[in-house]
Parts: C-alpha cells; sequence; structure tokens
C-alpha cells in the first residue's frame, strides 16, 4: 500500500515530475490488494483484474451510467484513452492532468474541476463497463457477449426506463465520497460531445464485504448483508462465478465479469411496522447477531433441513437466506457489492431510501436470472421492495501498462 | 470527549443499564466541544446552545423537513419529547430505546430499525428546528417570531414548493453517513400519523469549517469555501450575529438561531467551461491556495481598495468575496455549515449537482435577504447556480436536563 496525497502530487507536479510519480506509486504495489481502511490508500489501477471488483469494499460509491452521443468509433476510441489517463492519475490522488485544477493557462477552463485538491487517494477505485447500446452503436454487434442480451421482466419489477440501461458505465468507490464523486464528475465532463449522463446512483454505505478482512455491514432492513458473499479470498470459487473464462464468449471479455444493478426501492415504513420475529423469519436471521435461524453465530452455517418442535422448518422456505441460497440454486454464488441509498423524499412523505444493488458474475443469465426469479416469485421480502432500475454492462479484464479501458474490444 | 460505541452500550442494554449510562456519558462532557476527528466522538446533547450549529463540521449530512399532519397540541408534545429521548440516546451511539433493535417483544415491530448496530456515535448531531407553518397550525400565531416571515423572493430564483419550507427540520450531522440517515429515519419513523417528510437533502461533503481546527474545505466549483466564516471559537461575535438575544422577539427563542437552507443547483457544466482567470476573477481568490487574488496565503486579509497597473481593481467590483464580505454588508456576517450534493442526474444529461447551503444567524431578514440580495442582483457568480429550494427554521437554545425539543415554545 501507498499513500499519496494529491497535495503532494500537486507539489510534483508545479516541479513538472507528477505523471512519472504516479505511475511508479501506483506500479509498485500492483500485486496486492490493499485493505481500504486509511484514507490515504491507493489502490493499483493496472493489473490482471480491474480495481472495485474484488478489492475490498469502500464506503461509498458514486455511480453513473452513460449514453454514447455519436457512431464515430475513433471518437469514442479517443475519449476512452483520455479517461483512462485521468483515471489513472485520480486512483493515485492526483488531478486528471499534471497541475491541470490550477497550473496552466489562465484563460483556459482548468483541466481538473479542482474540489478533491488536498484531498487524499482515499482508496478511490474506476471500474469500466460496457452496455449492449455501445457495441450497437458502433456496428461492433458481431462481438456482442451474450450476458449482454436483455434481461427478463421479472415479477413485480417497477424499472423506470430513466434509471435504467446506459452504453457504458463507470463505478467510482472511495473512503471520501468528495473523491468518488470528483472523478466521476471529470470523466462526465471530459465526455462532453462523445457521451451524455444517462443516470447516476450515489450510496452512502457499502451493504456488502468482499474480503474477509471486513465486518459484514448492515442494509436499510437493519440487518447483517452478505455474510456468505464471494470474497476476495475465494481464488477457484471466483474464476468459477465471477471471472469471465476462456470460451465463455468473445475473447475481448476472457478474464473480466458482468456487472449487473438493480436500484432496489425498499418501502421502509412498511418493514418498521413488521414484528421482529417476523423480519428475521423474511430474512431466516437474527437481527443482531446476523446468525442463521437456531444457530447462534454470523459464520455459523445454516441448517435448511432442521425442523422446529412443531416439524416446521427452523428457516423457512420462503426465507430470503434459503432462497438465495447456493444449495437453492444449483451452486450458483455471485459478488455483492452493494451500497445503501437515500435519494431524498418521494414526495409521498416518506424517504426514498433503499439498496443500490451491484454484483459481479459470469453468467448474467445462468446467475443472475435464476437466482432473482427465484426471489420475486417467492421471497416474501418482495413485499417490501421495489426494482426500479436495472443495468447490464460486461467489464474487461484490468489493463496492462498503456492499455486504455475498452481496448480489448475496440482494437482487438 | 468520550467514547462509547453503540455495540458497547447495546451490552449494556442486556444488562439493563444503558440509558443511565448513556446519560452520565452525554453529560459529563457538555463543558466542551469535542472536535470530530474520531469515528467514536461523542457530541454532548444538552448544553445551553443546541449542538451542530458551532459543533466543527461533520463531514456528511442528512437533513429534514417534516410538515405537521395534527393541530393537537398535546399529540406534537407527546412526539417531541419521544424524539428528544430518542434523539439523546442516538447522539451517544445507542439505539433510539434500550436494546430497541432486538431485544424486547419479537411479535411486535422494533424500536429501533437496527442499521447502525455496530456503529459507533460518529459526531452525530442532531438540531431541531421550527418554520412558521407549526405556529400556524398549533395555534401560537402570537408567538411567532419576526425571523420567520416568509423570505422575499430573489431574482433567479427557481424554487420548487417541494423542496421548501417545512413546518419543523431536523439537522442530523455524522462523520458516517448511515449513522445520520439511521438518526433522520428513526425520527421520522416515531412521527408517522403526526408529521410527514416535506423534503430531505443528503450531503456527501461538508463545505463550510466551524472551527479554526478545521481545514477549509473545497465546493463543487472547486474552490475553497468559507475561508472567513463565523468560528465555534468567535465568542462575542457569535453573540452579535448568530445567537437570538433577549429582547430581539418572543422570550422562547432566546439564545437560539435561526437556521436558513437553501438548495443551490450548479450548473457545474457551464462553470467548467469558464477559464481559470475568469473564475477567479468571480469568486475573488486564487483557485489552488485560495488567497484573495493579490495576496498569497488563504488566510490573508483581502485587500478591496487594491488597483492594479491598469487601475481596476484588483478585486473585482463583482466578485463574489466583495459582495458577500462584512466590509461590503455594513458588518453583517453568518455562520455557514452547508454541504455538497449530488442527487444523481437531472434527465437533461448531466449531473444535478450543487451546494446545500445551511446559515446560522441571529436574523434572516437583517442578516441574510440583504446578502442574498446583493449576490443575486449583482454577482457574476449568479450565472452558474439556480436556488431551488428554500426554509428557514427558528432552533431554540439548548436543553437543560429533563427538557424536550420546542418546550420553550409550547409549554414557557
Amino acid at each position: 500500500m501507498t499513500r499519496l496525497s494529491r497535495r503532494r502530487l500537486f507539489g510534483l507536479a508545479g516541479a513538472g515530475a507528477a505523471l512519472a510519480g504516479v505511475g511508479a506509486a501506483a506500479g509498485c504495489t500492483a500485486a496486492a490488494e490493499p485493505v481500504p481502511g486509511p484514507a490515504e490508500a491507493v489502490v493499483p489501477f493496472r493489473g490482471a483484474r480491474q480495481a472495485g471488483i474484488v478489492t475490498p469494499a469502500q464506503d461509498r460509491l458514486h455511480f453513473v451510467a452513460l449514453d454514447l452521443t455519436t457512431d464515430d468509433r475513433d471518437r469514442v476510441i479517443a475519449l476512452l484513452k483520455k479517461w483512462t489517463a485521468a483515471a489513472e492519475r485520480m486512483v493515485a490522488g492526483a488531478e486528471t492532468t499534471p497541475g491541470g485544477a490550477v497550473n496552466r493557462n489562465p484563460d483556459a477552463p482548468p483541466d481538473d474541476t479542482g474540489e478533491a485538491l488536498g484531498l487524499p487517494a482515499s482508496s478511490l477505485t474506476l471500474t469500466f463497463g460496457i452496455g449492449a447500446g455501445l457495441l450497437d452503436k458502433l456496428g461492433l454487434a458481431d462481438r456482442m457477449p451474450a450476458g449482454l442480451a436483455p434481461l427478463p421482466g421479472f415479477t413485480g419489477d417497477q424499472l423506470d426506463p430513466a434509471t435504467s440501461g446506459g452504453d457504458l458505465c463507470i463505478q467510482a468507490c472511495a473512503q471520501d465520497p468528495q473523491v468518488a464523486v470528483h472523478a466521476v464528475r471529470n470523466l462526465v465532463r471530459m465526455g462532453f460531445g462523445t457521451t451524455t449522463v444517462r443516470w447516476s446512483q450515489l450510496g452512502f454505505g457499502r451493504t456488502s464485504s468482499t474480503s474477509t478482512a471486513q465486518a459484514t455491514a448492515r442494509n436499510l432492513f437493519g440487518f447483517k448483508d452478505g455474510t456468505h458473499n464471494l470474497k476476495a479470498e475465494d481464488g477457484a470459487e471466483l474464476d468459477r462465478h465471477v471471472w469471465v473464462q476462456p470460451g465463455d464468449g468473445p475473447a475481448w471479455l476472457d478474464g473480466g465479469t458482468y456487472l449487473v444493478a438493480r436500484r432496489i426501492r425498499m418501502h421502509i415504513e412498511i418493514w418498521d411496522r413488521t414484528s421482529l420475529s417476523e423480519q428475521e423469519r423474511i430474512i431466516g436471521r437474527d437481527k443482531g447477531e446476523g446468525a442463521p435461524l437456531g444457530k447462534q453465530a454470523e459464520f455459523d452455517l445454516a441448517d435448511y433441513a432442521a425442523l422446529d418442535a412443531t416439524g416446521s422448518p427452523v428457516i423457512p422456505t420462503i426465507a430470503h437466506i434459503r432462497l438465495a441460497s447456493a444449495e437453492n440454486l444449483g451452486g450458483t454464488r455471485i459478488l455483492r457489492r452493494g451500497y445503501n441509498f437515500v435519494d431524498g423524499s418521494d414526495g409521498q412523505g416518506h424517504l426514498d431510501a433503499g439498496l443500490f444493488f451491484i454484483a459481479f458474475l459470469r453468467d448474467p443469465h445462468g446467475q443472475f436470472v435464476p437466482m432473482q426469479s427465484a426471489l420475486a416469485n417467492s421471497d416474501d421480502l418482495m413485499e417490501y421492495i421495489e426494482h426500479t432500475g436495472s443495468a447490464v454492462f460486461a467489464c474487461p479484464a484490468g489493463l496492462a501498462e498503456g492499455a486504455y479501458w475498452g481496448q480489448s474490444l475496440l482494437e482487438p
């Protein structure tokens, strides 16, 4: 783990040495995933995988989906190269260009918007994804991976087109939301004339652990979420469930993954009027410890066969953890990396709150669709939630030195 | 400063000792304002002033404005008492009631929604304000302070009634947004049947320092904001500009203050196309250091009389810092405590970003109105911003032991 503050880099930039310094700093730590406790931590930008997937989930999120406003492939490539260079600098705690916020021609607009000046890197990761629309618009439909086929409708979906889809996405995660917002805002800005914002979502608190070093966080139902999530340490399980393998589809996505995003509005007012025991039956865990019903500790394994004195299952047949379990889904697992949100109020006297679900997985139609179908059709939790946004993106493998976002697709 | 985690209190609650513990912990530190660096810090709830005003500005905000759905004074008093008890517990890092999240009748809904279980107090402050509508609805118009008279319209206002006004407000500030959201959500929940949410605003990053111990933060124009803000250490200046003095108006507000909230949408895309030198002329400071134009360091005093070689003012006549300066406003100062926000996208291809302006002051019509008039009529910055929400609340003085929010008004 390296520690570099934007302020120090800013000083370096004044001496004309910033970019080399950043590259060296990022490169020298490429082997290990840092634990993002310290605000100063820098997560390596390049490597076999994109950062922001098995990177220990940072506390804050700014996610943006963009649409292309051009079908000019060269123009898109030029933007992706510019984005990549800026992203690499920003995750290292620097401005988008050396001295870009203030140290250039004063008669031109600054290259960097400046609100992150003086803030450390804050474990920022920027994860890039490609939607079906990008391939369509750029005449690349022959390279369309099967995973980008539209998801089916699920029971109870109330999807708003304005918060669904997108030709590409950028997921910014950081310990400091100002750093995540700064990154998205500057990338959006660079896209003027080539991309427009389709939708954007802030998440104030992580709900998933993606490393065994992290404590399980709670969602807005008040329950620990993602106890048995796939984690960075799971090695072969990640190859099986998360990383696209050679032969799965077009080669440009080999070593990558899919990102499924679902904006899930929670009807917290109704949930809050439900009894504790009912809440625990719906989830299948106790609320305090997060232990599976009938067990004592959070990480105790659920016993789905156990019966109570009356002969009923200790963990109800429609409990969320049972329906979503690998046991119930033929061994299917996913890596979740979602965030709690509150988007103001709903105009009806309530907070507009929920979970912005993000999952990384190898096969949306083989993993997410059966899981969500099982939940949508049987899960009592569905009475308390509503899916209001949906999108799927293909996230290519990580970048080698000199490569840019999307290169494996656009210039294979 | 005391350190108490929700987890430890939760343990105490199991032993039936929580509330006494909390009260003692909060009470024993009532003399000093803690610096909210550590996540564990507890800000005293009771004292001569409400917390969350001169308390060093925490990093995150959840602000909610509520409307009364009743004109029954007793019902409102009952809610305010319940709120006060829960607020005092939550700022100490506890649930709304002892063991309220899980440790009670399992056949009843939990008293506490649970998503902050295990999180430390995080310097949470809950600040209570009263709008004109509350006095009207409860038949207390004879106690209406002059400061709650409607603000005039200002040039360029684009106020949305859905994000303006409110019969009362609660400002939750904390180092952890999940703690602030949990507090607002639980207070909103307790209000069912008596209050509904009118609007709610999250702020992800503070833009103002309210203590000399804090570094100045940056707004989304990329500039340091609030360098010469009133601060906790300003003693007599606070009495002059922030705290309502005996004789100012009805006695129930003596020792209190007014809160003026303005949701300011920033047209960041237009700003970002403006040259650095133009940005600096509009603000009146350099972007890197934040020094007044013509000076070197952030806290150097601006020289509004200085002329450049051509005889023009070094700090332009329409520069923001000149127009908003005490010199330009006959000595008027305010205490700002605003937050950056991004509320998703605007449906037009842009981020919906800006500044949620919060100011505390002794006299909205004598301080905010002339300041905002001067800015709205002359400030070049107005080309880049739009006020989309507005509200004024009266925040009574702090609570003595046993007192509840609003008691000085409702049971004087």
